[in-house]
């Protein structure tokens, strides 16, 4: 199997580069895709609305900030059909194929044998709990999120994009954590599959919103996953070289991001320093015991409250401040055990100055590991994939993805997912100015993952 | 009118010196003033129960406290029938004389109208609400305080004491506030009035556990006190020098001593540090938001906690620790607010971190103020005192005294009272090894309590 | 004497009060002031940078701030002159008049002896200590302050400047705290005392940023204080009605403004918990052990942090916080015992987290009390004023003023000062947006401080 | 190679049972381990002085503590030169034996090639850095332990020590966590290698102190481990029923265990709240923020504090108050961040309160793992042993352990060291009244260690 197209994913990776959109307002980004997919040609596709469960997105900001996001795509000539799907923050893409199957019959082993599945894998079994007789093949997912950073990028000549002249006209906004190659791949990958002798459906989830961990859950519960039995979500870098792959990543954070606002009484403090109800007082001891929340036996956990504003005078008591803050644990028992103590702290806090609080979750993921059949379905591939010279089974995360969501749920469904890591030399770290990938790694990526996908068909084949 | 008694106001003093007792357990200082009221003559001694409301008593020991005490008394020779009465630490002693009037007829002012009286003085007209026509003279009563400290009393030889042979035999214990010179003034009073042309019923209150704030509420509430019109209490020195009297001091701060016992569970340090509720932090968000109780507009407030213990080990979360505090005000009002502030902290300090508190009251005193018109009246005798040399009208106590039990509920009954100090010369501040007295104050202080009663007396006489 | 001027004082009081301005923006204000003496005739005008010590002044806004007020003021037509002396936040005016005696002779006693001063007066021989040999009369000033608050005025009918159309036309400042009647009262004392026969020197400070504590430093050191030898200053209000003037109040709240930054440094929270310096632990450290600092036996303190801001982002380790706040004294030293005690909490709450800390004095006002000779020189000369109805000679202030700067250099030359109170109904409290005050306040203050300066002026002679 | 003595092994086990000692006070246990030395006839017996390290004892008890246990030795009956090199605290025992090869040929390989080495293991190749040629055999030694803990056992029926008879007789004292079991391994396992062909040297160290952490490091730098090779530890139980043995345990944390003085000054707190140094504040602010010293990216980190008692009296600043807690991690570097945090928190806090805080080390241990090499030789060996049904190859910690003084010291040498977990099961868990080991797994335990130590010196002999 082969798929041409080099000069292609990287003409596409530079053309999402140079607009780049943050979460809930990839309009241009939504369009370009659907434009792409068109091209392509595809089952079906799913835009905004369509694709996402409406009151399931978290983070979406306010109207305010969305609207010249709205604007500008108009003025660029994004079709109102898709402004209208996509408004008031409804971005993202499903894209489906299905393919018939060419050769009716086959000998390989089933997947369940053939891999030697770790113990702790659950889900081995999960295709004969399916009605299987109904289907020529398997229903495969890939996961590429679509959003950007708020950062302005370098512009300095020794920076690609830059002396290239693809570096981001929306200044502010940057793709500085390779979302554009991931977008990129997506639809290569798409296109691969769809020339391969692939059979069964595949689905291409276009997810907006990752950075802010707002769309993950949205997707997960917007219909189209509900039938996938195997699912990739994919990411570039990381601090891994071109030509590494990580078949399945394991042990991100699952996290909670949080307001919190204290609110007590207003008084002079000069005059009547008894009077109010100080949040001042109450942030303070709250923050002090938050950060103080034991140490849990079974793994990691996280806590931080990294902004906070709030009062009105040197001299008035402190009527109403706002923490922001996160928490994250290793397992999502253990965010939740660390949500549970937060939260115990911080009602203690308030009644102990006589104030009201209020947390809000603004965002979250949890955390779901990589299942290891898939994970060695894929190092199996990747191990035969050109460029490809190193393949790790797998790495810790040691950061948040809400790609969790996607896995969580074909999990519970009885499906099994793995999230791929794709090598890519960059110059410097994610989340910096002068971020670029190695566009060598888009061929790659689409490779390892279409190959992926494929076997995943084939190995269904052989239950049969 | 005259008396004398200087060498036994010395011996008396220095008798009590010699054998200081701590409260609720001055058996011995018991029987010594029974001995010496039964000397004086005195129409009525009440002794340890008869004199005090028992269930009133506030930090009592416990038994294995009070009982050495009560064996020592034993072997010294006290009277079992005194032992009797003061058994499980009920000390303490109120005599009572009466004296019917010499002469009928009188023509001075009445006391309400003489004085200027401060604006602030309620009660000016106290006399004319009861039923006085039945009476030949006034109630008037004197609380002195008879408990020690414990304290090593100097063995040096310029402490005068251990020169000249009364120094404590009670080793740990000390006479250290000057209470031997307040039960020998207590003494030479009633002797005093006694020979004097006094009109009415005297009543003098030794009063146990002054020092732990302990027997001031219950011989408030003995029932003797309940027909008191006119009461005086009485300290030595405070910083001032023999001469010097201040005749009603003010301000004294509500005080509430108590213990606070966090609970909560223990776990493995090292294994679960998780499992525990840790009392340890529990107790620390405590104190540091207990100091941080807003200061209050009317005044000032103050709180302490000034021992701690508990846990079992180091590696061990620890399950129950004990702090032991006081909160205090310059008026009750502000002692109470204190109290509420603080009760929210140590509910939500336990809250906090899943444990139970318990705060517990071990003794406590409120604020009262001398009566102007009777602070008035002791200036105006004391001013014609041989050895007084400066009347100072009034001044602020900075400390707490239970005696403001005793002044609080003569003024709820309608009566004037004022605590008075008598100036006296001291090498060292109260409660220190080297403390000691001069002497002569003992005359002065007999002679102008003895004079204000007997002043209390002629212009009661002087409304009919 | 007499002086007529009902109608001016209230045309100039609303005059100025429909024009409020802000501390240290006072460009229309000081030239209303200006004209208006222009129109008397004094003997000298200093205005702005003439009548302050530039480098002490406090809290000045910056520029950006400035600058629109100076516009506003061009643009109403205050003159280039005065805009030239005023500008970059140099606002203020001291206005002198000369005025040689009479009648070269006097019999009356000297003011130090007709006075029963109290003894905690200094200064009681002051003007033995001057050459008064080459002088005609004493030298008097009168302290006024002429900026408003930011406060939007209400424009309810009942209000009476909206109803009689004199209502703030600068949309979100208001006078609030009466400086307006301040302004019309040093202008009217200031020509009734040229029409009358004082003789000596007459200073009137108009005195800008009393609000925000920033002039007065400024003005008392600007070089016109330095030969005066009684001062007054004025408030109206302050919950005393017409007819009520307090000769002198005591007790101002030494008060320090200031800021706190604690600067960390950034981290990754999840990936890198232990790699920052948090300011966020830092501060809350600071926070409680700052609201936990002792009470002082000696009085009262105040310690507040009204106002946080800082960080970046949830997940990111707070690198930079700033805190507002305030520490108050009943005197100077409890003001600056608690800037000691906080400046040690706030540097160990930064060393404790490896942060930096950078502590600020935005303005700051000493605890001056009103000297008691001159007090019962304002008590005297009141009683005889038409409409005082009640003379109080001190009362507590309960708050800040930075007149103290004023009065604490007089003193410290020798020479006396008071604030005196003058009464005026008002239907709401100072600062709230339907604060007014009775016009016939004004007159009675006029009269009451003119009085006051002539009567300086002639227990002055009596010395000869 | 046979051993016999089941019925030796369960009568030592049981005669050590009886008489349980505390750490450094092991008198009568350093008896009994040397009588039976010296029954089965070694070649050197170092005892107490001659085999610690006296200056890197840690933990040791003051001499009222150690004093009762010295005579309670004296009085049953101990050699008084045991006594003599055993007082002030200095127990514990080394075995020595030398055997001369009788064979001097091999032909297995060498132990680096024969076992697949774990890529982390470092010190595969340390014999032949030392000078072998001159050694007919490796040096090799065995670890155990030998204190008891500080807990009443159990006197039931169906406690089995009760019933038959070698219950503690030294009341409040048990060996509840299998030293007992150990000491008697130790013996058993001596008197096998001994009656084997085993050449080479082989050491058993007894060590003391070991529940205090105290014994460990001064036994590792005593002399006797220089030139051991080779090193096992033992352990029974930890959660493993009997004939499971786990080869090598990995991830003791490394803990440090101290005390914590704060020292501010006392002063009233009624009448001088200002006037002290506040060491309960002090203490608060401590506790709090050490709790919240941030987690570390790299792995586990603890924190406690466990005990607490200070101060004198409610209305006094507290003067003096102790912490006792401890510090652990995942590493010795994990445990040594953690301390530079606790430190720089600790006089942060002190200095925030103007007091001095002295933390004192009392014990401590690092974290070392157990060598692969040798991991995996114990594995081979154990699934040849009767009675052991699992091996398993390691397991974590999850506490803090001594022997890794001794395991650092070897490796840091050049040798290799497992710490070896013989199963037993118990009827409860260890530091419980009824804890009991299957007496069944001491032979188990012996045959392991004895056939592993075997195993070294046949695989150092392939090396020739």
């Amino acid at each position: 199997m082969v798929h041409e197209g080099r000069t292609t994913l990287i003409g596409l990776r530079r053309s999402f580069h140079r607009y780049p959109e943050p979460g809930w307002c990839e309009f241009r980004t939504t369009a370009g895709i659907v434009a792409e997919l068109e091209r392509i040609g595809v089952d079906e596709i799913a835009v905004g609305q369509e694709a996402l469960a409406s009151d399931a997105r978290m983070a979406v900001p306010d109207g305010e900030t969305i609207r010249p996001w709205l604007e500008r795509a108009r003025v660029a000539g994004v079709r109102e059909d898709i402004l209208e799907r996509t408004k008031d923050g409804h971005t993202g893409v499903v894209a489906v194929i299905e393919q018939e199957p060419d050769t009716p019959e086959g000998s390989v082993e089933q997947l369940g044998e053939e891999y030697d599945r770790d113990e702790s894998a659950d889900g081995t079994d999960f295709v004969s709990e399916q009605d299987s007789e109904r289907r020529p093949g398997p229903c495969v997912g890939l996961r590429v999120d679509m959003d950007a950073l708020s950062l302005r990028e370098s512009d300095e000549a020794s920076h690609r994009p830059a002396a290239e002249g693809f570096r981001s006209e929306h200044d502010g906004y940057m793709h500085a954590c390779g979302h554009d190659a991931h977008i990129a791949m997506g639809l290569g990958t798409l296109e691969a599959v769809k020339e391969s002798d692939f059979t069964g459906t595949f689905k291409v989830f276009f997810q907006p919103a990752e950075e802010i961990s707002g769309g993950g859950r949205a997707m997960a519960r917007g219909g189209y996953l509900d039938d996938v039995e195997y699912l990739l979500a994919v990411h570039v870098g990381l601090d891994n070289p071109t030509g590494t792959v990580v078949a399945g990543m394991e042990k991100p954070l699952a996290m909670s991001h949080l307001t919190v606002t204290f609110e007590g009484a207003s008084a002079h403090a000069g005059t009547a320093p008894n009077a109010g109800a100080n949040a001042m007082q109450a942030v303070a001891s709250a923050v002090q015991n938050a950060y103080a929340i034991p140490r849990h036996s079974d793994g990691m956990t996280r806590i931080n409250f990294g902004r906070i504003e709030g009062g009105t005078a040197s001299n008035v008591i402190a009527e109403e401040i706002t923490l922001e803050g996160e928490i994250r644990g290793e397992t999502t028992a253990l965010m939740e055990y660390t949500r549970t103590e937060l939260e115990r702290v911080l009602y203690a806090a308030a009644e102990m100055h006589d104030c009201d609080v209020t947390p809000r979750v603004i965002s979250e993921s949890p955390s779901v590991d990589s299942d290891p059949a898939l994970r060695d379905l894929v190092s199996e591939v990747a191990r035969g994939v050109d460029g490809v010279d190193s393949v790790v089974p797998t790495d810790e995360f040691g950061a948040s993805e809400d790609a969790t969501y996607l896995m969580e749920r074909v999990s519970e469904n009885g499906g099994l997912a793995s999230y791929v890591l794709v090598g890519t030399d960059s110059p410097t770290n994610h989340q910096t100015p002068t971020f670029d990938i190695d566009e060598d790694s888009l061929e790659i990526g689409v490779s390892v993952l279409s190959e992926a996908v494929l076997a995943c068909s084939e190995r269904y084949g052989d239950r049969t």
